[in-house]
């Protein structure tokens, strides 16, 4: 297995992105057709954290954050760091000095499946971090990965350059070639909802304004 | 197997179901002799959320929200949802737009044993939900269940009408027929532990307060 | 078996925990050779959560309190009490009455590898808990255990007298007769990492700081 | 909280009890439609296991196995115990000595929502267990429980005198009321299978037999 | 999104399917550089199991199994079903008569990211079924999936005509068009431990055949 | 940290040993007080496995089984290993080759709180393996760990020369100073068990022969 670093990806628009950004989590998995969400464990480390950024993609030994060392230098101004171990490992891979040089780099945040810790140095400094646990448990720098190559993070696959959408809902990746596409039906979704949200907080029934109630019938409920 | 609405239901007295909920589900859980505790995996979507309401019970598939809608017409003010999966689910079968519309009808809250998103939107508007999981994935509409049946939630059997106390320590289900005796027992350890608490914040210890000494050296406990 | 309370032990020097706690959890586990933390999901019941103090250990026997009672006369001005159950349990074993007592008599604060009640009360009265679980489920008082004793606490193996570390990113157990080498340590370690977070601050890589590259380039990196 | 066990339960006709065990769990969970299905957790202690017998429920605290002694005087030819812990709880509430006890009352097995213990020689003693956990850890005899009170082991509701039929697939429970309509479904669905099995057997397609290709057509199925 | 069934894949050379089946999925995750194996949680429902087969893939919503009818169709000899839900599900999507119609078509065996039953039945048949759970809950035929597109199964990335091979350590996945290549390296793994292996059993040290002892010195391993 | 290798260690008397492992795991955890036993998640790779051994002590990096290939040499007739990761991982540290050297030194098994591979091999081999998962995924030799020094393995503190008992129950530690004692307690248990077991048989009840009905009554239990 050679362990390669690429230097060169590609990046979606930034105002596609940001745009991605503001539709959320729930809008943008819905809106590509409910794929690409990371599994419901990865959560943020604290409430209110958001992000959309670009990916830079980690593979990374259990208890090896090497490669993030590495991977620092490949970071531009929006970007995310995605990290996957290459078997499962709650060790805490990262903490307050390598945030410190990442936001000096211009980076949004990290998506780790894997642990975090100096989280509440994290929290003060708004590094917002997306992990599959907290733990303070430090790694090593004895072998090495690969950094921007294609991974399977928290159950689903992140090539280096996707859009990484993040927040207290979960974390959701979107192919950089379907971002456009895929932000004009989130906005789409976005519209859509406002006036279904007004008819619903005027009293009309989902049942009603969705019309609902025939095919309940004819499934057979039983109004009792 | 026959998927029905149950459309009428005893609620039980709103003074009441205020009242459990002032005690808190700690106290009404020990006043109940220690059942109806839902499992603890149940956690609420924001800390601080507090929940007392009759409930509207829903049975629903995996991955389908289809009966939410159909149970939001059988809500009144005071009531809360209470969804039990019919086999175990992490999806996220609710969000904004049913919290909007449960709200215009004047519901409490909500206690789902799988997923729940657009947590950040709930919090804001202060609609509280008691999940196994936060998860943005969503669900579909293909399949029907039953309203206001009896179900087993995270553990408990809960019928509709039933009264939910929910907290910060979890969910709680008091039995309609109870409730005013079960009220009755946890005002009175409410007053007792008033006084226990003053004696224990002066310095009495609890070996002396409870009278624990003779009984703990008879069972054969040794100070060394 | 025998079940003990123990009444006379070491503790460390008050300013030595002092020292240990304001270098926080992963700078004290780093400082000792990554040795003696709890497992990660031990965890506060409120953010910002913080902890040093001297353990006073308490074996118990599953959903049964008893000791705690037992514990608290053993408790002095910067005592922490540490609760190993003899075998898994979630159960609530400790609340807002025990705490009180608690507080009475200087404690700092508990960390329980089971679960606690009465959470909002806990984190509206400044009383730090570090759990396994949330929940309102009550225990009795039937069994004995032993105050004082060895426990192995999610993992680690506590001394009565041990310092306990604990903040946001999880609990570590020091021995007492480590306490001052390992304070030293620390303080180096946060003396050190001073320095380096002004220049990775200031966008110097890791990978330049550390001197990584030939090291990299030895194991066969790859860049490309 | 009043601890009872009651003496005098309703029990079904043995040949019925027999004959769901014929069908094997999952022919009946689906004959009952799809209700009553234990945990996925709920294992076997050996392959092969099968079980069909009247419940003696049990309701236990966490880690005390005193009422299983209490509920073996209850127990009868062709009954099996249930066993559920009042808390989450995985202790070895069950060995050797038990099952020997039990089998000289005719006992068919047991269900426990919990640990059990010598497994080795229950294997070898043919006396089936589907439990929880596999634990050699005992418990104690201090705190009273119920017997022959409705339970819910595992997620499933289980009164005493209810049907209990498990195998390598699980356990599932059946209402002692609606055993004789369930077997006769359980029945239906075994001689139906038979002849599908033997058209799937000559490889004609369940496309076809269960005529699903215009369905998938209309819903939108693309061949490509 | 779009649901498919595409209907024709490319597969890799049999003999070379077969041949890697010989060398047990230890060996094949080693010669392919440690990547493709499944989540360590896909367990066969019998020991002994083998499994080296053509990936016939299936995308799935939970509970619902009507693509697999779909999928059995698209089934050749020597093909194995490899199901992935949309989101994390235990219900038995799949039983004997799926089986029997299977093995009909020459199936060789399923790898499901979920829950199988009749397992017992499917043991005596010698139908081989890596699964997460052994769940009697069944499923609906209610919503479409596609078949042999590429998903993300436990974890790893499985294209249709990858090769999967699974036994007793579990499941692993190889890229067609690496299948050659790596079958080579497997069979270089596999002679070149017949000669280590015959050197460890007369009692050679690995420390000296491997050459350890300089690098563990240089390293500071201390022998006291 | 220094890393070490512990040359010489301290055994317990290989009759006492065996002495042990004739009790069986439930029997010894019982005669020495319910102490030493490991999580129960730690199970064995085959049905029947059987160990009674002096421990030889390995504390291992997560992902790297190097110090393992160090344990092998400090390995004598009659020994097992015990494996415990400085953080949790589910690797695969060991499999045939490591074993065929182990049984050249006359090892009776493993115990390993993480993963092991070549499962069908280790099982022809009639090589015992407790671990707590199975998993095909390889290690590194990268980093240093230490052989012989005490160890937390699956919550159970063992030191070098502790006995290791492990049957289908489990696995429990006796500390070697205390082997003897708990040797002479648990065949009193057997041999008291024995007569337990004959009037168990014989239909005595275990409320009469061990007299319960009064304090039952006393505690308040009714019968109804």
């Amino acid at each position: 297995m050679t362990n390669v670093v690429v230097q060169h990806i590609e990046r979606a628009d930034p105002a596609v992105i940001k745009g991605l950004g503001e539709c959320g989590v729930a809008t943008v998995h819905e809106a590509q057709g409910r794929k690409g969400l990371l599994a419901a464990y990865m959560r943020p480390i604290y409430s209110g954290a958001q992000l959309s950024a670009s990916a830079v993609t980690i593979s990374a030994p259990p208890g090896d954050n090497w490669m993030i060392h590495v991977a620092v230098e490949q970071v531009t101004t929006g970007d995310a760091l995605v990290l996957a171990p290459t078997s499962p490992c709650q060790d805490g891979y990262f903490g307050e000095l390598l945030a410190t040089s990442l936001m000096a780099r211009g980076c949004e945040g990290l998506i780790i499946e894997a642990g975090v810790r100096d989280v509440r140095d994290l929290t003060q400094m708004g590094f917002p971090v997306w992990s599959k646990t907290i733990c303070a448990q430090g790694t090593v720098k004895e072998t090495l990965g690969s950094v921007n190559v294609p991974v399977i993070c928290a159950g689903a696959l992140v090539n280096p350059g996707d859009i990484i959408v993040a927040d207290d809902d979960g974390v959701c990746v979107v192919r950089r070639e379907e971002a456009q596409s895929v932000l004009e039906k989130a906005r789409e979704r976005v519209a859509a909802e406002k006036e279904k949200r007004r008819r619903l907080s005027d009293g009309e029934l989902g049942l009603d304004m969705y019309k609902m109630r025939d095919r309940l019938a004819a499934k057979g409920l039983k109004y009792v």
